[in-house]
């Protein structure tokens, strides 16, 4: 027969059983962590009508779609799922609860060019709260709780929340004469991280802003100090602007309230450079990195919007959110060394047997499995040795043997893998054991 | 702004958040099943390439595909996971240890006929165990027992799984010399159930089959009594040929096997006009029906192959699975009642403020999630009615309010909003009731 070379698209990740293993501990972290905050789960098609997933988008996006036609539907792949989160929630708003809090995580489509590290299909992990016609600006202090919450539950350290509120940034833009670039300065800001402050000026200046404006805005946006000493020198700063004013407000509201969700000082910080590039968040915005691998960019991001879904609907559906790429995010954890893929196995028991008739041995696994246990049984008529062998490759933590003198005795050879510990116990003395 | 209607495309499911948290809870129910058999999961991608993805299919399969390009490339998004997982066993053969016992739940994609009940985008719930040269008859009674504890864990009462063996339908067909006809002759008895007798018939007549020998399938497939009895009626048959009586040594295992993994009787049977349409299946067979609902057909199905890729190895990988098509059973058993979505929460509790400092609120919830209690934070300044409203509305099942009194007293009013009873407690007296 022809054989067709069997291969996986490059930008998809596929993961060997034992990361498979890993990723799916994450994914369900995330998930229950989300849920300890009262989040419900949505899940949205992938597939939407182009005409209802472009309501919003347009040019840069639109090349690294996944269009197609079907019939006379034209057809997409969904790139991420705030925009079917807008279609869902004006679909189905008289059937909703606000404010309205929900989860989804599954996997988005990107088309972007192919590179080590960067994904065309890629699992977000989102939560919005989205209110009628208002929320609560206590929410977008529990937002940073449930990062810190998410991030420690995986396993991570020495990462830092940094929070803004882009009212101060348009306000201050406002303020200097600048409002109309103000989405311009803010998308070029944005990137100091990245690019280094004397690019920032220089793409500043070409944008045709004024030296001493220039000069303010970088002073501004490197505002130092502790959370409250940038609050003071804010405050200070004397910016009569109503909208800049509003936007320190909420800052100082959110940073008092984050405390009170119990984030300890060092995962948070203000830091006024960050902008979002996205022009529809309006108030706060969250990004996330790892202190000690800042270039990998944000592993977490964010923010306030005030209108949800205007493209489908008349309704003012205010909101706030956050989104894990998690499937970059399982590479780089990976890539740094930060998590690493150890159990093969989902199995805690394998049951082996040196008698034919396997009768005692399916026993034993059915009284495991009642008992919650997850238990495997090697049927195959294989030498002990490659029995063993299987367990130890899959990493299987335990291995009960069932021969001749186990029967007679009642009592089963139980051993460690990873010590090489042998035991010999009944059935009911290793369910006790396994089930702690 | 100009508007564009929020629509979901038929054939396409998409649930309110309390249908979707039951159907979430199916799914991990499936999922948490496979896993205490030690099942492995994998996680393939949605889109693969056309010509990787058809290196087996055709026919009827092909209309139904969603197919596009990308640039140079021919996708498909996988109408199965049955064909990425051959793809994906041929790929990592070497990193992987056989045999292979792996699970996979996610969407796939058929623009089958938009009707009711029938998704173009379903969940299919699969377990294959693939050996590498051969796999023990045991998996193949294994397999049953893991239908059955998942319809249990389910809820579900009242099926019955079918078993079959496509040796014994295909030696019988070549002992009455009509092995040229057998897939068709299987693809036709196979229908049976749906189309009646009468109908099997004439198909039959239709394909050239001789009166005799039509009434001999007949008889045949219609063997009755109980498993013993049946088994015992076919061995009486005296049937010659070699692939038969292959078949019936088979049957007869898996069907002592399945009662030693302590499948009730009730809930298995041999039924020899089970042949699967799919004409990969070449040994066991399985169906599984809801007695009182037959019509709805099986709602888990599969079988044992010879050999899961040829189309992409030279290795010969036999196995043996089964797939749950998770979206429609949900739809069927919502339909007919047998599931109903109660829940329309995550949140355990709901705090409710009738001060203004949210300090107490937040403390309170900080301790409930740090216990793993589900906690919710109602921080808009609605009416206490409308905040109860909220909770009544999501069936959260406590509410605890945090009055001036309760600050003073450290006691916090509970409660249960299904009995309306309230109590005064400790946050340590809540988290000790709650987390039973």
């Amino acid at each position: 027969m022809q054989k067709t070379e069997p291969k996986t698209l490059s930008g998809f990740m596929e993961l060997l059983p034992n990361e498979q293993v890993l990723f799916n501990e994450m994914k369900e972290k995330i998930q229950k962590t989300y849920e300890r905050f009262g989040f419900l789960p949505i899940d949205t098609p992938i597939i939407e009508s182009t005409e209802v997933l472009l309501a919003k988008a347009g040019g840069e996006t639109e090349k690294q779609l996944y269009s197609f036609t079907k019939g006379d539907s034209n057809l997409t792949l969904r790139f991420d799922l705030t925009v079917p989160l807008a279609k869902y929630v004006s679909l189905y708003s008289n059937n909703l609860s606000f404010p309205f809090r929900r989860y989804q995580i599954g996997k988005v489509y990107r088309g972007e060019r192919a590179q080590r590290g960067r994904f065309r299909e890629f699992y977000q992990c989102d939560i919005d709260i989205i209110g009628d016609g208002e929320v609560n600006i206590i929410n977008d202090a529990e937002i940073p709780s449930i990062i810190y919450k998410t991030f420690k539950e995986l396993g991570l350290e020495n990462f830092t929340i940094k929070i803004n509120n882009r009212k101060i940034l348009t306000g201050f833009f406002e303020e200097i004469n600048a409002k109309e670039d103000s989405v311009n300065i803010m998308r070029i800001i944005d990137k100091i991280e990245k690019i280094g402050e004397e690019n920032v000026k220089k793409e500043l200046s070409e944008l045709g802003i004024q030296e001493n404006n220039i000069e303010k805005i970088i002073e501004f946006i490197r505002t130092t100090g502790n959370k409250d000493e940038k609050l003071e020198k804010l405050s200070k700063l004397n910016v009569k602007n109503e909208m800049f004013n509003e936007g320190l407000k909420e800052l100082s509201e959110v940073i008092n309230y984050i405390r009170l969700f119990n984030v300890p000082e060092e995962y948070f910080d203000i830091d006024i450079s960050i902008a979002r590039g996205l022009d529809y968040y309006t108030g706060t915005v969250y990004e996330t990195f790892l202190n000690e691998y800042k270039s990998i960019g944000s592993i977490c991001s964010g923010g306030r919007y005030d209108n949800l879904a205007e493209h489908y609907t008349e309704k003012k559906l205010p909101g706030v959110g956050i989104s894990i790429g998690l499937t970059r995010l399982f590479f780089v954890l990976n890539d740094i060394g930060l998590i690493k893929a150890e159990k093969n196995s989902i199995s805690e028991v394998l049951i082996v047997s040196m008698v034919k008739d396997l009768k005692p041995a399916i026993e034993t696994a059915n009284i495991l499995r009642e008992a919650g246990i997850n238990t495997e049984i090697y049927f195959d008529e294989k030498k002990l040795k490659t029995q063993f062998k299987y367990a130890d490759k899959l990493k299987i933590p335990y291995v009960i043997v069932i021969g001749e003198t186990e029967i007679e005795t009642k009592q089963m050879t139980l051993k460690n893998m990873k010590t090489g510990n042998q035991e010999q116990k009944t059935i009911a003395e290793i369910v006790e054991k396994l089930k702690k």
